[in-house]
């Protein structure tokens, strides 16, 4: 590419940070890395770093995220770009965010390449991050409470069968709040998205209870069209 | 702000786009400016600029918007950061577009200070627009005929008092395709959202149409928790 430097003046740096949200058994969790270097050294932060002059902000985002947690192959989505003059103490730097949703047994974050630890907190047990993170991790968990009133969410979440209980936990962990048990399965087994399984759970203490997929197509006709989907 | 460069290599340069809606008795427009320099000049595009290494982007978009436009005072909402590599033939660009809804009527665009000329094209009828902003109108018309869906729209578009027939005017070129009047009717009014007048319209040729405006609170309120009006 052709440099003429169009812009004579000084410039913002220009970095991506994302937001990787799993369920484990318990909770909906996010992906942070311990910073290894000032500004902010010790201290947790977003995956994430600067933009390179001839890349895409995607293949930025997916570049940092799988050097610094060993996560790859992941689906994300922009979320935000937060451009606050002083979020960086060093400098002038806008962020463009994104967004995924892993089933978190799925990806191994041992493999990270990098030197940085990183570690999946519950999302109602996050440390104080570094820079403005707290505010991107704010505004990824309104932006999924948002999504789930008029999208299907779950399948990057789950497991491939899961159960009724392990469904409705994923909506009360986004939602924030507890739904009674009747009345979600009544709405989302009428939103003909699920195919019932012939086959129970396994190695569990409490009584097996009955695995679920969803029904793809359905999945993704619905995230196209969209819903109400008040609980 | 100390300005220690922390990040040593070469800059993308950061841009401000803007797609501004608005509506006249037919059509859904947009506001455009014909650019006087290269490149594409003598093309239409999007108004916008550079953003300032002390300027909060929000800033540079209304700054941006007023110098090119004479347009001020809008609320302008983030819509997506576009950062193809080649966007901009002059070097690397990256650019935070963002959208406003406003009622034509009441924004003169012949304020403008800039020397461009500005003007208000209809949706359906755009001149082919300089660099990608083709795709960014494409994205900014798509989240408008998303947003309809689940959040109420018109305030910011219509004069304060309409007609049933100017608001359906407004859904159906938002969502490009005629609708049903009477469903339509049955449906709007069933939201409790507006607010019959005891007045009808006046100089029209035709016969006098009821006025109504919306009810401010429950629209408000609507915009927060969002519906599923399927039209």
């Amino acid at each position: 590419m052709k440099r003429k430097h169009t812009y004579k003046f000084p410039r913002a740096a220009l970095t991506v940070d994302c937001v990787v949200f799993g369920l484990d058994a318990e909770d909906l969790k996010v992906l942070l890395i311990q910073r290894d270097i000032p500004p902010f050294e010790g201290r947790w932060a977003l995956p994430g770093g600067f933009v390179r002059v001839d890349e895409k902000l995607e293949d930025a985002a997916m570049r940092e995220l799988s050097e610094e947690t060993g996560i790859r192959d992941v689906f994300l989505e922009q979320l935000y770009t937060f451009g606050a003059v002083d979020r960086d103490p060093r400098e002038r730097v806008v962020t463009v965010a994104y967004y995924a949703l892993v089933n978190l047994q799925g990806h191994d974050v041992a493999g990270a390449t990098d030197a940085r630890s990183a570690a999946w907190f519950a999302l109602d047990d996050t440390p104080p991050l570094a820079f403005d993170h707290d505010q991107i991790l704010k505004t990824a968990h309104d932006r999924l409470r948002g999504k789930v009133r008029y999208q299907p969410i779950g399948f990057e979440l789950l497991p491939e069968k899961f159960t009724l209980r392990q469904l409705q936990n994923l909506y009360e962990k986004v939602l924030d709040r507890p739904l009674d048990k009747r009345n979600f399965r009544k709405k989302i087994l009428g939103m003909g998205l699920l195919e019932e399984l012939d086959e129970v759970e396994h190695d569990v203490a409490h009584r097996a209870a009955r695995l679920y997929r969803f029904d793809r197509k359905k999945y993704e006709r619905l995230t196209k069209q969209g819903f109400n989907f008040e609980i």
